[in-house]
């Protein structure tokens, strides 16, 4: 079962997401008017009840970003060792993770365009697997971590380049631009250790495979992000993570090829679905 | 006229300050829950004209940050000179601003502990005056910024200072601690641009005065903020630029210093108010 967001005659729903169209389900929910406040409060499995033997009720809907009223998103900086290099012992890798906030207003939904502004060329993609919490809690032990998950979900972690080098500490300012990346396509309850464990991600511009690496071979792994965060704040159901990218972004390539209108960006992860994403230049 | 937002007999509250205790205003306006929506709504003016005659409801009373759900927050790194170098033609300046989010449960409210958790002794004050946005935009020019703030109030961007370096690019885990900063103590409508112009913002602990400068001196003045920012996300009311901090943070002194349960960290600007904040060991 997987559920998303989305609109359709004009208004928002959300609902569980089948192969000939979306099951709404808002409406049997009005105490959660929003696929947040149902994560929020645990009712994804409510939910999916809901759901079964239920007729499609959109063909016609065009995919949100997947729970666009998310209060708090934190990503995790490049997550993957180079292909190349060497991590033997572990010696090379950075002691702690980077961490970086990004607002719910630069995210787009499944399927709809990524936003190139004027003031840059330099849209580039990244790819990654996001978790939404569902239980909340502090100091949380790399052993329970995974208990703190309700669904998972993709990331296009799309980055305006060389805005994200204006300053000298921080991401923020080419992290941010509106509608730069996309959360999606939709949540897909987190019930095994093996969706995670197991996983793949692969990232194709044009079908052209970018990044392709495991989620094993990560040097922060979605364990330790949950009990380092943890540490600092109390992590709350809703928040998510988006968990690092392997490398090969546009701007590792020799020459860099940033994204342009006409490219279409697709992120696949084996269980978890293929969040796609075409470019457009902001409209002036 | 001053507004926010507060506990009392275990009930949240918004309401107008006055010098002898609370008048409560959220009664009078069910279709703005909070003090977040009331500015979201352009009503800090409606609130003013149903404030006056009213007597006051609460003597006895709890600050809370005054904006507790704001959505996004968006901090200025150090932004005035050091107070012994020179500047001439503006060479030596960083060319763009640091900028950082914070989410809101890193902050509580007016005469509120700041909290020092036991994983660092290093929490450290930074003083900053809060601009709370009032009118959305994108690419908002700089003539035209301060037409898009609603209110003031104070912030203690509280650090805790050692973690903001775990991370070569990103202070995010030394900046957003759960109550480790203070916002309020209250909102102070903006209506004349000597509000900004001609504030002086001044640091005490314990009485005494460690950050001291005028806002005139910013290198990154608040109608620039206003600009850089709106120009990568459209702003929206409601939203808080936390517009950075004069040189004389306690990492900065020689040798350091912290701050430790007892201290009492104050923090003045003409025409806004105090915001004072005790310090509290995190309860085990």
């Amino acid at each position: 079962m997987k559920f998303a967001t989305y609109c359709a005659d004009g208004n928002a729903f959300y609902g569980a997401v089948t192969n000939t169209g979306m099951i709404a389900l808002n409406g049997d929910f009005p105490q959660w008017p929003t696929l947040l406040d149902v994560v929020q409060n645990d009712g994804l499995a409510e939910l999916a009840a809901a759901a079964e033997g239920k007729a499609v009720t959109h063909t016609d809907f065009a995919y949100e970003m997947v729970l666009p009223n998310a209060r708090r998103i934190l990503c995790v900086g490049v997550n993957f060792p180079d292909r190349n290099a060497e991590y033997k012992d572990g010696s090379e890798q950075p002691k702690y993770m980077s961490l970086f906030p990004r607002f719910a207003s630069g995210f787009t939904g499944h399927n709809q365009p990524l936003i190139r502004p004027p003031e840059s060329p330099q849209l580039d993609y990244e790819g990654e697997v996001a978790i939404v919490i569902g239980k909340g809690g502090r100091r949380i032990a790399q052993a329970d971590a995974y208990d703190h998950i309700a669904a998972l979900t993709l990331c296009n972690e799309g980055t305006i380049r060389d805005w994200v080098r204006h300053a000298k500490f921080n991401v923020t300012q080419g992290k941010n631009w509106d509608k730069s990346g996309a959360i999606g396509p939709w949540l897909v309850p987190f019930t095994d250790a093996a969706q995670l464990d197991d996983a793949r991600i692969i990232t194709r511009v044009n079908g052209e495979v970018r990044q392709d690496d495991v989620l094993a071979r990560m040097m922060h792994p979605i364990r330790r992000e949950i009990e380092y965060i943890s540490t600092f704040m109390t992590l709350e159901p809703g928040d998510i993570i988006v968990t690092g990218t392997p490398t090969g972004s546009g701007a590792r390539l020799d020459p860099p090829q940033f994204l342009k209108p006409g490219d279409v960006v697709e992120i696949e992860v084996n269980g978890i679905g293929t969040l796609r994403n075409t470019i457009e230049d902001e409209a002036q």
